[in-house]
């Protein structure tokens, strides 16, 4: 189907959109008046320039404020309507959104909005041009798409039609299945956006918190389907207000709005990608840095065979079982540790990447010899490398290419449990698209934990099977501006005393933890003293859901990274959010 | 009254925080369970810290989840609240804060409920201390202050009292006068937070967006009226969670929290500050830059009168009847023009002064000589500085200091309009506490304006009769960040196209205007052709509320600064906000 986006989503001039939707393969766009009326691009220089581009113009929009009224208003209204269609024609659009009125309705009649809409559609249709009724959330009296549709029928004219709009139906609760009902002739426009599951006015909702489609909690797959069942045959149009979208760069939102469709044409099956799989394991985490050693060291302590150096790539392998590291001291001049790579194995990276091409995720290129295994891979939306592997469990195809190390002794680790990673507030919308869309993680908890700094969000995607886990943690602006927010790795063990015990025999200095969590541990649950004091001992944090127990401890950070070790007993299935506050204190720059 | 603040109200460490609080003149603090948990410094360091430091630890806070539960969960509950009676003896704190159960009752009865506290405040009287219920607004059973004294009433123990928050009363839009039938000596607590008017779920509400006292919608005056009414002598105390406060430097916090209660004093009359005097309007505005001659320039343009250079200070005056801008070159190397001060004509500057002082506005000190006019001056939370003069209307009383000028001619304008002010986001809702307490203005229209680089939010403080607005704008993060976001002053006229031909023969380019935003004015307004053509070759811009319209037009940017001159016709109130993007898009940085 045809792809557009309404130029309120991008930021920028009108032309920097033009060009970025363009770019970013959409096949035209909606003009949001305002975006016009302060673009020094006449009317023509707009239509040359998308001709140029190969981009449609779809939809005028927004006309508000037009029917229900007295009849001396509604002569205003004719008049702005008629002004408008001389500059959709010089425009060359076919089409003007016409909101139901919010600000000077004053007669609540299905037959009066209809006549009205009707003589607006005939001066329309002088022009050559049609109209598309939309019921807002919040219109004063028409705020449902079936009211909205009745009218329509009413007002029976050829030059009015409706638009559809999955936040205002949505938003409501509105059962969509009745869509269907509309011929799809009559639906003249169709608009798409998501949103997350925010109690709070609809209006405000609507104008800051939108989403692109698989961002947010709306079932869009369904009610789009119900929508292509009436034949329409219109584009698939983004309208979406977000705050976020509004100030950062503009070519990137357009590339991130046009995968949405992507993904969304694929979930309706409309036009298919190749299929998703979801990540079995983590077959890697790579640290970078000029220098790696700490890593190297706090490796060691926790457990990590050093495996070899890679044969053509200054890298070294560290791993325990199916945990693996590999420390990346290439390209890396003047950089401090930091999380650079993450690996997953799929059931066939082949399909996998392509997959995630389709989707535009961008290509990763790393120098790849002959002999050695080339695994695919993309950049995340926060600059982390997604590389493709098909091993499983203990076994990494490409692990043969580091040489010259031990094999794992008695393996304490049996692998990696999550991995957190920083996002910076641009990207986070954008990095949860990426991660279900490309490799199927679905969206699951979202906390926000207390820092001294402020608020940290976390929100984490994750396999079906608790495989791999995901937590992308957006840092509160000032702790993300005065330094990088700590990433870090947990590793998983079925005996996190002994992992812990070990590690300090070999010398690490686990994460301080204050006397005063302890007291509060004794206090919380049923632990003796004895047993809280060999916790104390050993930095041992300590959490449970249900029946389920979560006992952990974090190592020191090194650049931007750190470890952690975790234990996860009867199905605990968190991440011990009650102690990520207590953590963070510790880790606290400041302090 | 004794004053206190909760710990959660600000960023950094347990310690940090003592710190901050008695430096900004608490008596006191609440202790935040988390923050106490996360501190490595042990409960006798906190207690000799707060001791040296003076001030007292007046509540242990928050026990959740405590009555309305079985017997079995209710014995889980006496252990753990008397593992906290214990703690609260290390620390010497007498009270803690009891919320009402909202993750694990499943009692719905007044009678179970009060037992289990008389039980509790038993347990707390073999400690010596005491328990404060409260209703939480989202209380599963218990969310009104009335059901939750009920229950201590019927509790009927000398160590269980109620705790009264504001927000969980005022939120929930519970009538607050019948806390004058609680008996003050019942009243164990008292907690203090504003909030802004929003619409949604009422525990995010409270979460994230709570304010000090003055910076919101609620009544508090009244609200604290009926608490003192009770007799209740405990502290003032202020519990307020907010993601912008949590994130930003602590002592600035504590003193516009501190200066919140000292608002709030003053308001219910327990503690009355000099009075509040309404500015009646501008005394003049201060251009700061190493060199300001482009400013020089634009004003001559705009028809302001060269009166003179300032006898002792590398500073020149330009004005037209009553408005006055100060061009200053003093102490202000490699600066470019932005502004720098805004001086106020107020009935007695002294009792301002004396108020503003009583409000911990830090003062602004400069060199006077003895044959000068010595003007009281602060620094406002957004860095501007605010001075406070004697003069009216066109007379300003310092002006003879400035001497070789010439006296105006004819005058065109007829003052300063309004000043835009660009606030941090970290200042916002200081910034509104600081004019409105302060200088008395008060808060008028809000709004938010699109730009190329996110959404603007523009806050209106304005004295009663309109003689001073000041707009505090909020710019996107993007903008913000990369370069200054622009302030401007406006001056009026009463005939705004006379200024601006006459500027324009002057050598000024106005800003550019683009001419789809005329067509649209055709569209919108009853405009002739002719009318709009005289509007765009003067860069004029246009807008109506009801009766009234609004004529403008805009200079260039120099530096941060730029100029507006504006004609109210027929009670115009507005700030012409439909323009403001058309301005915003203009005035582009990267166009």
């Amino acid at each position: 189907m045809r792809t557009s986006i309404a130029t309120v989503c991008l930021s920028g001039t009108l032309t920097d959109k033009l060009h970025a939707a363009a770019e970013a393969g959409f096949d035209g766009v909606e003009i949001f008046e305002p975006d016009l009326v302060a673009s020094p691009a006449s009317p023509e220089e707009i239509v040359a320039l998308a001709g140029r581009l190969g981009i449609s113009l779809d939809l005028y929009q927004p006309f508000r404020d037009a029917e229900g009224v007295t009849e001396d208003e509604f002569e205003t209204v004719l008049r702005r309507a008629r002004a408008k269609f001389v500059l959709m024609q010089r425009l060359g659009i076919e089409t003007m959104l016409v909101c139901s009125n919010v600000g000077t309705a004053t007669i609540d009649d299905d037959a009066v909005s209809a006549d009205q809409l009707r003589r607006m559609g005939e001066a329309a249709a002088e022009h050559g041009v049609r109209i598309a009724f939309e019921a807002l959330a919040w219109g004063r009296y028409v705020d449902d798409y079936r009211r909205a549709w009745r009218i329509v029928e009413l007002a029976d004219h050829e030059a009015v039609g409706v638009c559809l709009d999955s936040f205002h139906i949505l938003s409501r609760g509105h059962d969509p299945a009745a869509i269907e009902e509309i011929p799809g002739g009559k639906v003249f426009f169709l608009q798409l956006a998501d949103a997350p599951a925010l109690s709070m006015d609809v209006l405000s909702w609507s104008r800051h918190h939108r989403l692109f489609p698989g961002e947010g909690a709306f079932d869009l797959g369904s009610f789009l389907t119900h929508v292509l069942r009436t034949g329409y045959d219109g584009p698939l149009s983004l309208e979406v207000f977000n705050d976020v979208f509004r100030q950062t760069e503009v070519g990137r939102t357009a590339r991130q709005a046009r995968r949405s469709l992507t993904w969304l044409e694929d979930l309706v099956g409309s036009r298919p990608l190749p299929p998703v799989a979801e990540p079995t394991g983590f077959d890697f985490v790579e640290v970078r840095a000029e220098d790696t050693g700490e890593v190297d060291v706090l490796l060691g302590q926790l457990g990590l065979t050093f495996r070899g150096r890679h044969r053509s790539k200054d890298a070294r392998l560290w791993a325990d079982g199916p945990a693996r590291i590999v420390c990346n001291e290439q390209h890396a001049r003047d950089r401090t540790p930091s999380l650079a790579a993450v690996g997953f194995q799929v059931a066939d990276p082949a399909v996998s990447a392509a997959r995630a091409r389709a989707l535009q995720a961008p290509t990763v290129y790393r120098r790849t010899l002959a002999t050695e295994q080339e695994l695919p891979a993309f950049r995340a939306p926060d600059g982390t490398e997604v590389f493709l592997g098909s091993g499983s469990g203990g076994e990494a195809t490409w692990a043969p290419e580091f040489e010259g190390g031990r094999t794992s002794g008695a393996a304490l680790l049996t692998g990696i449990d999550h991995v957190n990673l920083a996002e910076p507030w641009q990207c986070f919308d954008e990095a949860v698209l990426f991660y279900s869309s490309v490799l199927g993680l679905r969206v699951d908890v979202s906390q926000e934990v207390p820092s001294p700094h402020g608020l940290v969000r976390s929100q984490v995607v994750r396999s079906a099977s608790g495989a791999c886990r995901l937590a992308l943690n957006v840092a509160p602006l000032v702790w993300d501006a005065s330094s990088g927010f700590p990433q870090h790795v947990a590793f998983s063990t079925d005996d996190v005393a002994a992992v812990a015990r070990r590690a300090v025999e070999r010398g690490l200095v686990p994460l301080a933890i204050p006397q005063n969590y302890y007291d509060d541990l004794v206090a919380r649950f049923d632990l003796s003293r004895a047993e809280v004091r060999e916790m104390a001992e050993l930095g041992l944090l300590h959490d449970r859901d249900g029946a389920g127990t979560f006992t952990h401890f974090y190592t020191a950070t090194v650049g931007e990274v750190f470890f952690e070790v975790v234990q996860r007993v009867d199905g605990y299935d968190g991440y011990g959010a009650p102690n990520a506050g207590v953590r963070l204190a510790a880790q606290d720059p400041d302090r």
